[in-house]
């Protein structure tokens, strides 16, 4: 397939429109470039600084700061920015769509994102949602990197009328990005990432957040001991505010019925500490160590055990 | 001071009992090895297995199933057992120790310990509560290395009527293992040991146990799409549950208290969740980060970003 496509004259598409150029539309770029998926990449910034940024580093042909601008005359147009910018942008770039155009995002949030963009989108054009699975605590034009999505899962969410030919051309652009796709409901998807994204990110916060706010226990402190086990929040915690506090906004429904979950399980093990019921305690110790192994296995982790990360076999530095 | 201690013919203990060879007793052998600082090392173990391999690796000079045995004529006694432990261990030892003997641990936990440990030595032992805050979610005698304690801290909690010269002899102990050594008090040490340790280990076997149990969530969606977030907490998530049943019981108030904090915190972020405040929540995502930077300029983290844990700027693999 990759022979293939290397072999061929016309690239997968004819002008790519990326619209924000952080972590994941400057990895999309180069990604894009490594396999010359695009016959000219253009990008839309607000920033003059990003602007000045994405033409150095060469991410796109050429930028603009009206998402219009840099969406008109596009045949693929991905919207890289917060998921709390997409109904702006939709309604800006929905008239300069040319009919057959897919438009597709990397938002967390996917049922939101349909209400927001949808709505804009001129008849003729292909909306499929999207959500590759992969990114860091890193933000800006210059984190990307090509093979941020390799080996990583890209979800996307059509709907019942989505164009067949519009879907198949999208899922192969995104496992020439490197990724493997998947298709599921955006409900769905939702629920998933409220799971295994959203709500993690959410006590990484609120644990960071506790920690910092005691009178009893210094801020000094906290840092100097926290590879106790602390330091492993810290680095999703640190993770693009704005990007946050949209995705929290705009899935709130799913967030707010994990969280109900999990406040009731943590409850329970409150009680359990207060009792001293070292059974229950270790039950549960013992089976959350058996997903980590799926984790590794599935390839989503690595299993180089983390000395305090500095240790030799632990060669991160 | 290196220097002259491996031009110094004598070493700084006769013998040291490491009671326990697990990940933190193994580590400790090969830290004492590198610098000389035993005459020799005696172990005791319970099972035939970690016996077996202590001698193999050569982590112990002689091997006991009996942990009188092994602390008898022995200058350094180092409890490197779960804490639950410790009480039988210390009445088993007592009648064996000699007095001017030193006895420390390293426990997670120290006023229980305290309560657990001092009322069965004799007098004239110097016992000293210890805890290297060094780990990591591997087990077992093969998973020490030497250098697992280097620019780690080391918390002493001694009393006021603690020997000075012994308290001296084992802070030179712990630097000469790598370690930097703070003194502090046993109720402090559990307080800030609950904030930077017990509660993020505790809120991660809670999230993976809640998302195992999700009914509309398959474990193999969560493994699939666990590099969102879920991934960073399945690492501690994944280690000792003796040892973290141990430590759950034994600093209950500590850890109820830190608990609250936390509840108390995470329904004000749920509140803001299903009102909107958008503000409230950038607020705390924006604070949150500095904390890290912190962590990172104080040593204890590395700040190489975590693309996915297998991308070119991520070296684990």
């Amino acid at each position: 397939m990759a022979k293939a496509d290397a072999d061929s004259a016309k690239p997968l598409f004819d002008k790519i429109a990326l619209i924000g150029i952080g972590l994941i539309g400057s990895s999309l770029s180069l990604a894009i470039r490594r396999r010359g998926l695009a016959g000219m990449i253009s990008g839309a910034a607000r920033s003059k600084e990003t602007q000045d940024t994405s033409l150095r580093l060469g991410l796109v042909d050429a930028i603009e700061s009206d998402p219009a601008a840099a969406a008109k005359g596009a045949d693929l147009v991905i919207l890289c920015s917060p998921v709390g910018t997409f109904g702006a942008i939709a309604k800006a770039i929905g008239p300069a769509l040319d009919a057959g155009a897919i438009v597709t995002d990397v938002g967390s949030v996917k049922t939101a994102v349909i209400d927001d963009v949808a709505p804009h989108l001129p008849d003729g054009v292909h909306f499929i949602p999207g959500h590759p699975i992969a990114g860091s605590e890193v933000s800006g034009p210059e984190a990307g990197f090509a093979e941020l999505f390799d080996d990583r899962w890209c979800i996307l969410t059509p709907d019942a009328k989505t164009d067949a030919d519009a879907l198949s051309k999208l899922v192969h652009f995104w496992e020439q990005c490197g990724a493997r796709v998947d298709v599921m409901d955006a409900k769905h998807h939702d629920l998933v990432l409220a799971v295994t994204s959203h709500i993690p990110h959410l006590i990484a916060y609120n644990i960071v957040g506790t920690a910092s706010d005691l009178e009893t226990v210094t801020e000094s402190e906290v840092v100097k001991y926290s590879a106790g086990g602390f330091r492993d929040f810290t680095r999703i915690a640190a993770s693009d505010p704005t990007m946050w506090r949209d995705v929290f906004l705009n899935n709130k429904d799913a967030v707010l019925e994990v969280l109900g979950r999990f406040s009731e399980d943590l409850a329970a093990l409150q009680r359990a500490i207060r009792w001293g019921d070292g059974e229950m305690l270790f039950d549960l110790f013992s089976r959350t160590r058996d997903i980590r192994r799926n984790i590794i296995d599935a390839g989503q982790e690595t299993p180089v055990p983390d000395f305090g990360r500095r240790g030799p076999k632990s060669p991160e530095e």
